[in-house]
């Protein structure tokens, strides 16, 4: 880019948002608007939406229906929803030729099908997830309630003080238990409405073997170490009376070796557990990834889909109608119907869909999850590949190396790689699944995003997650400043000393949060980029009633002239139209758009 | 390109020819041993194969198993089938950071898992079809017979003398019929055999109401006006006299609304047939794209299955056993089980795939075919969207204003766009279907290739088809020189006379596809692009035994040194190191390279 160029989005721009499709959960024989708007430098002279009903291409020609003052044009057509999977594209004719408009943005040149834009007629995500910012609990460490009768911790636990230092990649690391139970985090509930958060997913909750709870030994029960069924229901309530809504979190894949269903068949070859794993005649057994304390469930087992997530007996009815969840995240979802032969993911994904109604249904997924996310299945994945992976990948500090599992340390990206990377994962799936994908900069699962990138950049992270689309997640304890090198390194217990929190990050996250919440466009509105080269990228987040503007800036940087003005929001100085962004160094700016 | 620059392949490349895959077609268990070439300029210390078994991704380390001369080092791992379906890409270490190696070529940044290699433990296409090179007779319009007594001509029909002009685009145009018969074909099966073809493909041949006969009334008996069973187990039988395959053509999307089951539908409903149709109570009807003559058939009908594909009894299994064909093509795949709410279209391909065991499946389809092609179902589809489009985009004189029902011209495609567009097409498909892909210029469906490009150009084509993967397919009449500017005008009846043919354009069919039938290279090589720029491209095909290096260019290019030597097998000089490639103009070589 040359300097003291005025930045200019991109000529052509389409998405699912509503300033784009007049309805984003048409049924099957609705008509859907939908409209692209193209600049006036491109001259376009017709415009046609080309979609597949019952697989036969069709062109619906779009009419020019608004000239902006700039020359900007808003063309629409009509087209009808003939199956569930409505795909398409814009073709725009121009006087140097054809081009086609995906979600993967303008080609001259033929491109498959695999990014055209998708709405389907799938029943949508419930309508509160839309504006849902969640909160990660992992129980164990989060907060501990005297004011109830504990039973002896299970034998293999090693209890310890809350302000022991966390034991990580070594013997004994799961077995640490600091005694966080579900009353304990009841009791912080305000933590969670000062922050401005307003979903509570809760690692699992089930009696298990381990701290981490992931290897279930029943599912009847919350385990009383945590309170039991009463404490998830009194914290559920509790969380209810303050507006926020209750996650659970269920392994579907596999149990512990100590589950009851596997000790039952293992012991009894005749029983009907047998058929819920995969056990040879010589007692060996299929288990997640080779650990034989994992073993794998056979989804083929019709008793075990019902005691698991089909119709109104399973687990995952029971969590929203007896304790008061108002949905699940699927832990290795990616693998669960999965064993060799047998492919029954989207099966598992649809029955427990089905069973769960209008209460949301997310899933684990570290990797690509497009083909999981056509919208009958989960609504939404963590959003590791698309949105953690890139922005690490361009703010680490610590270069470490292991990435995800892949060998080798952290790549470093630039500002246009990750938007290269974010709009690569988005184009693949519809929408309404991308703005329920779980975005975040860490979890349980990983090293604290704060110890790999630096409390300056963990804020310039925070700004991404609280503005692009998505239902953004906190990992307890970022707010605040929390470290961790590794997994379980970030583990730590929940420092309910003010004086060890990082007032400064906490602050900004409120903040942040605080401008979600108040600006709709932030949560629902369509997503356009501006501007990313190394250091810096720029976006708008768009409604019918307001533009926002968002720029994130990891370093010095060139001048770059602003294309609107704007009224600043979070950060710093107004935006003037041709004037440089009030932006430099390291740091983000928020504006609200003049219109 | 700078002037005098020796070609450089991309510095990675892997696909899945037995060159680079040990075992093609491997069964749940099997281990594969995956080879990548790396130049030695990339400095690789590291290869790493991702998979994701049972969903969860798996890392295999490769070794180094061979360094060229030329530093050029190849690398090995051993993966796992763990289930029906291996999906997988490299990960190279090199100084200068990581590279992911898919389908689509080497990205720095994250891909997502659209363009993995794909190799499935699906039984693989038959045999005899990864060498067919197959010739589309339009039945009415090859060959008329005078050796059977054939009946009155039906109703609809309007007889035309073999030298009258076809009427196109106009009222008739459908009821012209020239007569060809089955009888013809068997009595020209020398001039396949002539031009070097091994498979006879056939527009559908029953009774109907139309001269292309899509528009089909039984699937009882073969259409007396062609000659019936006996005609057709005749031509079969002498097909395979000359080791020729024989197609059939069958639409599963719907019947013609003169077909018997349709009539008595209508008339009666109570009949089985009446669930064979979308038929409303006030005798409404769903139709192909609304054209009311093609009632759509409805696919839950289990009866309608088992009469169309479904078992022993259904028309498809008939074809091979009552018939003697050796595979089916199914007119308008895409659509054929899809209506509404109801999709059914993997189903059809599937049940259809099974009753065939091991014949051949091969499916209509104008546009993106990828989720069609995953294994389970069609072994291949037409390829227009892989590889028609893009070489007429590339070679089009006349640029028309309608591609294939897309609105607007032929676009302007450069080399480089068509290496981009084919590569992105087959980049999304396993390699078993991409190469049991038919591969076409043009067919009955389209104007004929020569009347859109002219005649030299039709033989830049023509090199393409025949030595890039896929079963290249002729359009009975394009071998020598037919005509036609639009559909119906390319359906003209064969020339006969053979003052009429261009003979140097039959040579140079007869030259190309003698070449690919002798040199296995260029039927089941691997496929490495050396150059694309606007008028050339390069490409090489290799076995373990021979390299084959081609190259075709529409008009005068910058010089273009070659890296390899090799001896001409058509076109002109010899390749030597170093020295430009003996080719200007408008024209093609092939070489073998020298080892």
């Amino acid at each position: 880019m040359k300097h003291d160029e005025t930045l200019r989005f991109a000529p052509a721009h389409h998405d699912g948002s509503p300033l784009y499709v007049s309805s984003p959960h048409p049924s099957i024989g609705d008509t859907v608007e939908l409209r692209v708007r193209v600049a006036g430098s491109m001259h376009v002279t017709a415009v046609h939406v080309r979609s597949t009903p019952d697989g036969e291409p069709r062109f619906d020609a779009a009419e020019r229906t608004e000239t902006a003052a700039d020359g900007e044009q808003w063309w629409t057509a009509s087209v009808p929803l003939i199956n569930v999977e409505l795909g398409y594209r814009f073709l725009l004719r121009t006087p140097t030729g054809l081009l086609w408009l995906t979600a993967a943005g303008l080609s001259r040149t033929d491109v498959t099908d695999d990014t055209d834009f998708v709405i389907t007629a799938y029943a949508p995500a419930p309508a509160w997830s839309d504006d849902a910012i969640v909160y990660e609990v992992f129980i164990d460490r989060f907060a501990r309630s005297a004011d109830w009768e504990r039973p002896a911790p299970p034998d293999w636990a090693h209890a310890a003080g809350w302000e022991e230092p966390v034991l990580w990649g070594r013997e004994g690391a799961l077995q640490q238990m600091y005694g966080g139970d579900l009353y304990g985090v009841a009791e912080k509930l305000d933590h969670l409405v000062e922050l401005g958060v307003n979903t509570l997913y809760l690692t699992p909750f089930f009696p298990s073997g381990s701290n981490h709870r992931y290897d279930s030994t029943t599912f009847e029960e919350v385990d009383p170490q945590l309170g039991g069924d009463a404490a998830l229901i009194a914290l559920t309530e509790a969380a209810r009376a303050r507006g926020i809504r209750v996650l659970g979190d269920i392994t579907l894949n596999h149990s512990g070796d100590g589950h009851e269903w596997f000790r039952r068949a293992l012991a009894d070859p005749n029983s009907v557990e047998r058929g819920f794993y995969f056990i040879e005649e010589d007692g060996g057994y299929a288990s997640f990834c080779g650990v034989p304390t994992l073993p794998t469930f056979d989804h083929r087992s019709a008793e075990l889909r019902r005691r698991l997530y089909d119709g109104s007996d399973s687990v995952i009815a029971r969590g929203v109608t007896e304790w008061g969840l108002d949905g699940w995240r699927v832990d290795v979802a990616q693998s669960a119907g999965r064993h060799g032969a047998v492919e029954l993911n989207d099966l598992v994904a649809q029955r427990t869909r089905s069973t769960l109604g209008d209460h949301l249904l997310l899933a684990e997924n570290q990797f690509d999850a497009s083909r999981a996310l056509r919208g009958d299945g989960w609504h939404g994945t963590m959003s590791y590949a698309g949105f953690a992976r890139p922005v690490w990948a361009w703010l680490a500090s610590v270069r470490s190396d292991e990435f995800w599992g892949t060998p080798g340390a952290i790549p470093p990206y630039t500002a246009a790689d990750v938007v290269d990377v974010m709009t690569r994962y988005s184009s693949r799936i519809p929408w309404q699944s991308y703005t329920h994908n779980l975005t975040l900069l860490d979890s349980h699962d990983t090293a604290r995003f704060r110890s790999i990138a630096g409390a300056d950049r963990q804020l310039l992270a925070a700004a991404l997650l609280f503005t692009l689309p998505g239902m953004p997640m906190v990992f307890a304890g970022d707010e605040v400043g929390v470290e961790g090198v590794h997994l379980e390194d970030g583990r730590r217990p929940f420092p309910w000393a003010r004086a060890s929190w990082d007032e400064h990050t906490w602050d900004a996250y409120r903040e942040l949060i605080s401008l979600r919440t108040t600006h709709p466009a932030l949560r629902g509105g369509g997503l356009r980029w501006l501007h990313a080269s190394d250091d810096v990228m720029i976006f708008e987040r768009a409604t019918a009633d307001e533009t926002i503007l968002v720029a994130v800036s990891r370093g010095p940087h060139e001048a770059l002239l602003s294309p609107v003005s704007g009224r600043s929001l979070l950060g710093g100085g107004d935006l003037v139209t041709g004037t440089p962004l009030p932006l430099d160094g390291s740091g983000y700016g928020i504006w609200e758009v003049a219109r």
